[in-house]
């Protein structure tokens, strides 16, 4: 496919859940070989090729780990699998030879640090997968939202706070509906874009209260919904936390007042798993095109 | 509140489902008063202000009664009531001595002949309450859609056949969510304005096939997608019939074939029930007013 | 090209302005013959093809009139024309023999009563048309007020009385573009609709002034801003009158009362004589099409 | 108005085109006092309330001076001033004294060296000011495109080229009002962004070509449409560079083979000053309530 990674046309795709399994499909929509490994428990529903790890480190030209990358014994993250797998010294001296692609390469490198002569690509640190990925995250917060809110998000107010690449995406998705939207940022840039896109701007430097929401959205990885600016949130809001762990919401104080909170994590997987697996097929092969220049 | 309908100051509502219960709170939202009959299972609940049919039917000003109406028994329909609701002869006689607002007064009509004499208003036959509740209808398909499909809206292709009001509601929300919008209608006009929104025009005297779809939803109450249509639409479509019954898809054949048909009926009160209350409110009020100049 | 027109290869066109020379090239786009008569001042300009009214006549298959058809003086609407265009008795003769497209049929009646005998197709009367026309209409108005307002539409107060066509293609450019739309109507379900379009719904009924807007736009026919409303509308606010004539707006009064409202006619053939052009392309296809059923 | 600012209650402007204007009188509905000078030439127009540069400098809480500054001669740019305006040293030294809002403070401190010891602050230079003024930039590109172009917005096909503020909101525009737009970055995690908003996103670095588009705007200040690239372009397209000086459009190139090349610089001061002078006091508020926290 290019200099850089010689010519790839079969992928070995070890591990993962559904959004591996929407990668091999869309992949060999676009005419590349497959060899999938770690799906075992799908044999018996009639899932058609699969291998064993062996054949899938030997065989391909390149070869896809999945997201997460490893647990904490080392074993590559593979729900599907009926047993545990763990790379052998061999299998990780034959990687060594072919583009990895990855995600949390460190983790990896951790669990596997003779990986480090690999060609490790890590396509989950991308700025285009994180960007790509906003969508389905957003989709399936507007998802969460329209089952939990007994309202229509037209007609709804809702608080979006933090302005990233989820934050972009979900304001103008729920604008869209028909929620009146605010958004939250600390930039003085961020907050008059905010403003041209047709979003109410709301300062967190001058946020007193959460109060007036039908639904609220948190996008920020730190502690933004506090006890204090909890008590000061209606009760009847619904409050969806979609920032990566630790998170932005103290849930005990939300209980404690009866606020309904919840932790919505890992959307694309979750809700949109084949569109998930496409993005992952999008970002490496964006990786090969560049190394291609 | 006007003089063709003397000063309303309480209404009486009787039976319902969660859609009263909801249209009961914005009516004591906005200051007025509220008597509910019919929702004895709630009591437990802790839901205030119960009273009996007799209550609502004196101590009212004007009585809304439920969507449907009445069951094949007479008895109003109203889930949450211990027991049946049948409107006696003196109940029917007060009801002619003020302004009576109800669904499907045809039915109504049918199961207490004396109501004729009444000053029955149907809010539901009303253009304006089928605009409102297309709102509800068109997100609480986009809900049944998130929560099947695999992929994201956004990159999806969809088919809407029908250009009425849901199918404006639905082509409109979707098409803002980056599904790639097909809608077939039969009318040049609609063709030429569909096509001015922006969305792709399908004539339906030239509907070969259902082909290329992701998601399909049809709003056309007449056979549509019959079992011809359905052999030339994809396996992989998912395909929602919002029409009234009997609908426009012959689900037998769907099953024989493979295709993932699902009927979508009364979405407002099952996704959206505040919304569906509160547009029941709008449209009394709307009545009133009316009557009022 | 169908059975009921024959096989129309050639298209005579005979008159009209830029809107029919930009039908001529894109109809040659399409791989149709052209016979152009009535431009005799291009021949200058190096247009190619020109012919006399004679060979548009004779030689081609269908004949398309300008928009508007005929001058008072019964001569064809020939802008470019060096003389003036009657048809003689032996052209309405020929016309007579295959299908005319045309505009304003009624006036071309009264001038050449012989072609009622013809085959005339009226484009301009079509719906298609009036919507399609909708799109250059509200691209026109936006770029009048663009020129005009020395704001921005982002930030402004627009308010659009009537929601017909042209008020449905405006109302939805004007938000799109960040502006805070009213529009005003007269129907309930009218008045539904747009409210759930995400403006907001002005009645007619109980309009009691227009203050408050930076723009207005009317697309009623009839007499809608009087010295009454005028005088209840605010001096800097800039009207624009859509409506065909006589129009909506008291022009006096606006003047007298120092408000700068000005009349906005026939925008498609001024603004965008290109899609204007198209557009009567596109309608003269839909009609032989709808004839081949 | 804040300690770090002192209390403002009156502003001196000094200078500027119609947006200090437009500013003033924005300023004067909030309440502030302004004291304007530098606008002779209105006088006979009859506008009110102006002073000379000595009254602005000593009677005022702060001083605004223009966009652009100053001219190569020193003097503070004032086009509708009858006479030529230089700072004496006495005005250097009581502008010391205060806040100074000014546009392009370097070319400020070269005319007036003194003033590095006053307060400036550069209101021009703040990523908000340039966020906010992408709305009359995109707005004043669409107002020129719809003036020169045949055609309508709708249905045509444009090319934006740099996704900086003005390409994001220019794109968005275009492609609301029906454009199908393609935009070209250099990113990868913008090509991304670029597609998930809807747009076709096109690679700077395989842009072989420009042809396909019916309006090309460029926002990249650096020479994009060079010969080689305008070889490649369609000659009916319509070329609008909005990049600053020295632009990206080989501009004799483009005359050379016949493409209609425009350029089109400082939009929001001549399409909607209204809209930019308001945007200056946003940002001089934005400045003072920052400086209060």
């Amino acid at each position: 496919m290019s200099e850089a990674f010689g010519n790839i046309k079969t992928f070995g795709i070890i591990g993962g859940d559904k959004r591996q399994l929407f990668l091999a499909q869309s992949l060999l929509e676009d005419g590349c070989g497959v060899i999938l490994a770690g799906f075992g428990k799908l044999r018996e529903h009639g899932f058609r090729a699969l291998s064993g790890v062996e054949a899938a480190v030997l065989y391909s030209d390149a070869v896809i780990l999945p997201l997460p990358s490893v647990r904490a014994d080392r074993s590559i993250n593979s729900p599907f699998s009926e047993k545990s797998i763990v790379l052998s010294e061999e299998q990780q001296a034959l990687l060594c030879k072919k583009p990895v692609f990855a995600a949390m390469s460190d983790r990896l490198f951790r669990a596997y640090p003779m990986l480090k002569n690999a060609s490790v690509y890590d396509y989950a640190s991308r700025d285009d997968f994180a960007v790509l990925n906003a969508v389905p995250t957003a989709e399936g917060a507007l998802e969460l939202a329209m089952q939990e809110y007994e309202g229509t998000l037209w007609g709804s107010r809702s608080l979006v706070t933090g302005f990233g690449r989820i934050g972009k995406a979900l304001a103008r998705r729920l604008s869209s509906l028909g929620s009146s939207v605010t958004v939250c940022a600390r930039k003085a840039s961020d907050l008059a874009f905010i403003e041209t896109l047709g979003y109410t701007a709301g300062d967190f430097s001058s946020l007193g209260d959460a109060r007036g929401y039908d639904l609220i959205f948190n996008t920020v990885p730190a502690m933004v919904f506090d006890e204090a600016l909890l008590r000061k949130t209606d009760k009847t809001a619904l409050l969806f936390d979609l920032a990566s762990l630790p998170g932005g919401v103290d849930f005990e104080s939300a209980a404690a007042l009866g606020i309904d909170a919840r932790r919505a994590l890992s959307l694309p997987g979750k809700c949109a798993p084949k569109a998930a697996g496409e993005i992952i097929k999008k970002t490496v092969f964006s990786i090969i095109k560049e190394g291609k220049r």
